[in-house]
């Protein structure tokens, strides 16, 4: 018996559920890439993704996943034997980290664990250190997808200027860009990149990166530019094929402008704060769950620290977290998020953590659905947790909507 | 603000959700209606509707809503001056009857009011008093999509024989076929009426109707009929078209044979299993809601007597039904059903009663996130309810998944 | 070897190729029938429905193929023992005699054949016949899907006055809605019958009338009415529900708004001189082959008599025709229209008529490439023919477009 | 007044013609990426992809476009300071080697014009003259989509041997996979490079490299390997993500899905054959329009070289090509492809050229139409051609379909 034929729910954290209008978007003949419609449209997108990351400097668009968008990044920023400053607080800033490596620049790591953000007194001390000024570039995650650990990005660009130190600064939004508050320009970010199939509700295959002036400048003549990474002409193209080194993603690029449309409709603020919202009902039950019972646990103890789009949490004892995903899936339609980085893939102790993605096209109706298929499946399988978790998670709903 | 954006769900009792599988099979070009793809697909829904309804009789489908059904049903039963007996549990029971009056048909009504079934002795009586058995035919629905109460057909298939009467039985399963058991054969059933758009999770617009020898035999001199309306060529087609008297509704069969196609994956008796539970997920939240708060109650007392496929609920005082359901779909993205037949429309009760509909392509994360939703706005909007049904509901659900 | 694969094109007289916004429009989720965005937007489709007719009167939508259309406005124009005179100039005009007749209405035909029009002057004629006034409505397609034959309305309209007989004049136009210019006001028709799946590039599943005040007015007792036909409250429902008599066909209306919207964006007088411009394209490569070869014509000889939407002709001897459809098919991906009503579908004859469309969603590319493939189709199967049909179809469009 | 309102056809080398197939395929919601359906599926793509090469190597698919599928074998084939040998035939040969020469790889260059084919006597001396076999790829397109020249590709692997050198050959079979026959084990080749929008008839965003053995040894150690171009992980994934370095591209990936099995149930042979009649086709109509108008002439003398994907032509004089483009899109509903690489765009004689592209989802009724549409515009436009070209066309047709 199952009770799981429905409209599924994927609630892992990304691809997050792609909205009809985006696929309908996407569900179209194959335009002319020289002329008339898709040349057109594609106008229209550059000052909402400027909108979107709060910048007024300049975007460049790569056929990429998001490890691509790291590769279009650290392409431009660096030339071989150059330096960077990881700061880690998260498998994915780990990986970014090791993206880095194999290009020849030397990476310098601050590793803050998987469960605290970045400390910026120690970001300011690492690059006191640097007196000769080799680090080119600093490199962090706004919001680590697989610990869900949210960085304070100006107060990590307060303690780089503190340091009086040129460092440009990069910044992953792949997990955040579209639900957490990001304001690109006011934060003095050099460059940030993201991706499509988050925040974005487009389906995987766009790298997006935002590229300041002093970014611009400053790699100019990064040596490990390829034409197909290289973000000039990309991002100041004077023949249509340039934006896309080639031919263009058409597809893709009309889903990104239905997600656009949708974005503007509903409001970036009103976005924001939907995301907010979700995301402290989905930390209301969790706590409820985990009280008395401190195997279930939130990964980010201090809310400011947690991100919007997606939650980390322990459901322990091992497998239980394990054993709670796949009964979700089975039995009521629910996907969740694997944990990732808290242990190894081989260790036992990875089936006692999981994720809840709360990221894009979601509401109220999804999220609470998931919290009582979670609430089942706890009962189900007998694992211990503390009570009225729904009814925490409904009063949040209650009081933010 | 709102958190309302993301996937919206339709609760109310029809149209249902529609699988992407359906809709993704109407999206497609035109087919030739003379030969190939589409006769020969169609060849294959004959078995799979029998199947669907527990016969081994006669199939007509006509382009039409559930009125069209009826009127179809209506249209083949009886001849002017003709007797029917109608026994009604709700709005649609007395539709049925004031669709056939017009005809010149002579109706005698047994109502039942709106939260109780069939009593089958009164049945028997009536019958028994009709002596020369002018009374052509029984109808009735199986569950009222109105009450949500549902009829025990076997029973009054007995008390018709058991009255001696040679009447025809006539059942409305439109808002019950493919969610609540049925099997017209062994029930003794001879006509049963459905549309697409609920159990069959197929856009409005096909009606089927399922017809036994003996009503086939019966009804061949109907003088009613009209050429549109004759089952005979629909049901007997020795050309392709003449099953829809004229063109085909091409793109709707195609939903149907994709729609039918799930059943049979699924599997009939799990669909079944599945509807079953999901409405005792959703008496069990409203049970616990109404405790100690009288105003909210389940329509149908008796569980026995209730449809799987859709709740009718008192949630007063008014306006109180009302206000839930805008919360819902303005603040969370949920649409409820209105009340339908327990208060005028311009009657202020009227907005103390809803319904919740859990039909065809509906998964625990779809039930219990309209419970969430539901206990969100109880708390939003201030309105008196009882404690622990998001827990009451999950419950259920670990219980029956 | 076949050269099939690719985009097939479906040649056939209706259903027609869907335009791919027509298809997208209904790859939706399932709306609310009550309230919001379905009846706001149904609101929208009056309008154009009555400026695609040429009428400020009354429209009536039905879920129903033509026939169901039909049958709708035989059972509002007529009562039992009426007498209706049927003009008949092909398959299509003798059906709709034939769906009338059982009905209990009195019909007499006047035949013109297949290959000529209505003759005003034998119309007027019957009609001064008909001393008692007993004929209660005139029925004519406007262009007979069979034949292709276009009748002049305007002059039979002028017979009827020119007789002083109050007769109704019921205009079939379901294969020339769109198509064909039509007025019905200015021309004094009182019914117009369409459907959705020619010239409207809707699939099949949705009627059309439109009803004069006339009409209206005199046919407010008919007794063959039924709650499902009845055009009334169709036309003036206060009630949304009441349009359809129950629930609404969502995905139809959705698509209708669509093709609705892509004639206005074309305007109605350009999609009506593509038509002509299309049709004589076709004309002149028939003719073309025809040329010294006399089992090859058009079936109506005179252009001004023939529809815009779909041409008739004789590909002979039999079987040619069936052996060019069968060749086109499976060889080069066109699927052309058989002929009907020319010889009985077991005469040997059968085999030399066929159809070809151009009606609705169809441009130079479309026509001219049926008929290159038909050309190819007369070489390979060595069926002798004229030269230069395809340069004439050319030049058709050169001068036309 | 245009004829160009209907389905509208891109007839541009790229993207194709998406079959309905295909993009109903992308319309899906999004799956899991750690498990599930689209691990499973992805299994299936390998050996139908090797199938399509002729190969038994290895498979990289790489989120990127053809210019990105083309770094992905720079980075890979290279090491900085190694040489390449590159073989023009067409604009894409040329950036080709533009796009390797930025890596520190120095190009030596055969520039065979744009309208021949390399000449493998060429080839042979270049590399005996490289005696320390510094050399470490040949780089040549199969056919180039600017020219539509089709290199002989057995011949080059000769002369490579012939010279007794090591060197690698790499292939550029963007525009001929799916549509020329290709046998790259039986050729001796060692590296393949694709995309998926053109004989794929996928959207772009998807690039296929098809490596030897031989080529997986050579290269193991090119320091300009990268994280996001390294084939080997792609090739030889121990972790499903590691096919994309990242995040999978869902919906590319099913589509992609779709596209091989149409090309599995029409049978590899049957589509290559297929493309050599249309091609065949679009020929005898060019040859018939330039006959005694050398103004109008394929760019290629030779049949025997000629790609069977896309044609190139001169449509002299300038600006003619240009104006009957023009004609096409505006009246009848055909997009043709720009010339490219045979003037540059600022030169006036750029306007003189165009191509017609029969790649993909492509029919008789596609390129018949697309050819009649060209014959009508020629006419309209006054432009002065040769008489028959639709006839000769249609009995290319009628003798290979």
């Amino acid at each position: 018996m199952t009770l799981a034929h429905g409209r599924r729910y994927l609630a892992i954290p990304g691809p997050s559920t792609m909205p009809d209008r985006v696929l309908a978007a996407m569900h179209r003949a194959a335009p002319n890439i020289y002329a008339g419609e898709l040349p057109e449209m594609v106008g229209t997108l550059w000052p909402d993704l400027r909108r979107l990351a709060g910048t007024s400097g300049h975007v460049a668009l790569y056929i990429a996943n998001g490890h691509g968008a790291w590769e279009a990044a650290n392409m431009n920023l660096f030339s071989r034997g150059d330096r960077a400053l990881v700061l880690a607080t998260g498998r994915f800033g780990i990986a970014w980290a090791e993206s880095v490596k194999p290009l020849g620049v030397t990476v310098e790591m601050l590793d803050f664990g998987t469960a605290s953000p970045v400390d910026p007194a120690r970001v300011e001390q690492a690059l006191r250190a640097d007196r000769q000024h080799g680090i080119k570039a600093v490199l962090v995650t706004h919001v680590d997808t697989a610990s869900s650990v949210r960085n304070d990005i100006p107060a990590i660009r307060a303690a780089i200027d503190a340091a009086g130190h040129p460092a440009l600064l990069a910044v992953d939004c792949i997990a955040s860009m579209g639900c957490d508050p990001f304001h690109m320009d006011d934060w003095g970010v050099d460059v940030v990149v993201s991706a499509s199939q988050k925040g974005l509700m487009v389906p995987p295959g766009l790298g997006v990166l935002w590229i300041s002036d002093r970014a611009m400048e400053r790699c100019r003549d990064s040596d490990l530019r390829t034409p197909y990474w290289n973000w000039t002409p990309r991002a100041t193209a004077s023949e249509f094929w340039q934006h896309w080194a080639g031919t263009a993603p058409t597809h893709h690029l009309f889903a990104l402008r239905e997600s656009l449309t949708m974005i503007a409709e509903e409001g970036l603020p009103a976005v924001w704060a939907r995301h907010a919202a979700l995301a402290q009902t989905v930390w209301a039950a969790v706590e409820a769950w985990g009280e008395g019972h401190p195997d279930i646990a939130l990964n980010v103890a201090d809310p400011a620290h947690r991100g919007h789009a997606v939650t980390a949490l322990r459901l322990g004892p091992a497998p239980n977290a394990t054993r709670l995903r796949d009964w979700t899936e089975q039995k009521a339609g629910v996907t969740l998020g694997i944990g990732l980085g808290m242990a190894a893939p081989d260790d036992p102790a990875w089936h006692g953590f999981l994720r809840v993605a709360h990221m894009g096209h979601v509401n109220a109706h999804m999220t609470l659905g998931a919290l009582a298929v979670m609430q089942a499946g706890l009962i189900a399988l007998d694992i211990p947790h503390g009570l009225g978790a729904l009814e925490a998670a409904a009063r949040v709903v209650a009081r933010l909507a």
